[in-house]
């Protein structure tokens, strides 16, 4: 049995509910983060708390945990809950009022909540054999780079993707990627150069995505911040996604075409391999 | 306090609670529905049940509250709570289940709630002055035929109308109309012509829409079921939007142009005196 936090408190998970008037559930008025867990800490702290802020920020929610707090709750279901590795999901709603469209009144108390998720994510056999993907048209709502909890289709997708027998979907206005249902798509190019779509509307700003363009600079390669296409991406020499559970993924096929050999890229899984090391060497 | 409904029990509204695992709440994984009540009685009742069934059938979410039970959840909430002008509101989700994009495990209960609210509806001071909208980009997600929550965008757009001092805002694909924020949009031409939009994913297949267009044809009106631009509607002779709580109710500016003389439509008022007696009447 997880401990959860809820609104100031640490609760058993079974007891932790909120009004059906919540507007999270009402409306989908509420936003999120996800926080990747190694060896009992946070990956990429900063970056992730400063999206947050963004997106309380872009949807005009009010909170009163002040950054200070934010940490004081991962630290605590980090450790109340023994997590060494896995998830923190922190949700921040704008609260329950009487269903109206129109935001309740100023100070109205947002609803925040945060549990953990226990998982492997340094480990993942599918690193080994790589992922295949499916592409499928981008149908969701015009501001998908606020982390908003409006993941009907993306879940749709996930759930077409399963019955299909493949890992994943990307998304696609016309023949133009955008991202995954859940990830940054990003590919390598036979010159050696990583493409990944460049931030705006269309997309969310990846955190790994930034750690990932930053390690790969470092190293050397050129980073190409601009659309691709399915086909480029097909004939691409390698091709990965980036999340924050994910890290580096190698992508091995998309829409039944392998990349490349078929075989997760040496370049992809050189980059895995630097971005955990960088995770664990920041502590 | 009102008497709510929740999972098969009635309960005061405050301690109506879903779990923080709910996928209303996570994933906006979830239906609803909106039944007007008049004299006591819902009106349209059978079109809105058919709708939530096809919205459930769509999304694919199990329900175990067969259809006489929906029925009886509705009679009991409008008795308990002395319902006799208002609305019923009725949500369905997948359920609660540990965060997971893939869709719970077949079995798992939906959560299913439905609460009262009480307002003038028949006697709405905004239909002797009318409504004054703004038009915006319509950035929702791609199957606004399903009766989902995830109603973000119109919730911000609802917010930018109250902002611009304006009552609300109907939705366009560049120049072409999709539908209010929450209600379906309509205009009556010069030639006396009454067009609304054809159905399809683009928008939802209102339930007072359809009742509007019967009473439309019976009286003799041609209806056309087409798209039309914003300019169209700013140059016809009336304008209206329908829903479920506003019926029928004059536009009578849009984007800062008077529609016809700037005052409500006279065609538009018999409609709307036509269905509140048919609303009245099938009791």
């Amino acid at each position: 049995m997880r401990t959860v936090y809820l609104n100031g408190a640490y609760v058993a998970e079974g007891d932790a509910t909120v009004s059906i008037f919540d507007r999270g559930l009402l409306f989908a008025d509420a936003v999120y983060e996800v926080f990747s867990v190694l060896d009992g800490r946070i990956i990429d702290h900063a970056a992730h708390m400063a999206r947050l802020e963004r997106s309380l920020a872009e949807m005009k929610i009010a909170h009163e945990v002040a950054g200070a707090g934010w940490d004081d709750v991962l630290a605590t279901l980090i450790a109340r809950n023994a997590l060494v590795e896995g998830t923190v999901y922190l949700q921040v709603s704008r609260g329950a009022a009487d269903r109206d469209f129109l935001f309740p009144a100023p100070g109205t108390p947002p609803t925040v909540f945060a549990f953990t998720q226990a998982r492997k994510l340094a480990d993942n056999p599918m690193a080994e054999r790589g992922m295949r993907i499916i592409t499928r048209p981008d149908r969701r709502w015009g501001r998908r780079d606020i982390k908003t909890v409006q993941l009907l289709y993306a879940s749709m997708m996930k759930m077409e993707a399963k019955a299909a027998g493949v890992d994943d979907v990307w998304l696609a206005e016309g023949d133009v990627i955008t991202e995954g249902t859940s990830q940054n798509a990003c590919i390598i190019t036979r010159e050696g150069h990583l493409v990944t779509r460049d931030n705006g509307q269309a997309l969310l700003p990846g955190v790994t995505r930034l750690s990932v363009l930053d390690i790969a600079r470092e190293s050397g390669m050129t980073v190409e911040e601009r659309s691709f296409t399915i086909v480029e991406a097909q004939g691409a020499a390698e091709a990965f996604v980036t999340s924050a559970s994910l890290f580096v993924m190698p992508v091995v096929e998309i829409d039944g075409l392998a990349v490349g050999d078929g075989l997760p890229g040496v370049e992809t899984m050189a980059l895995r391999k630097a971005y955990i090391e960088r995770a664990r060497g920041a502590h």
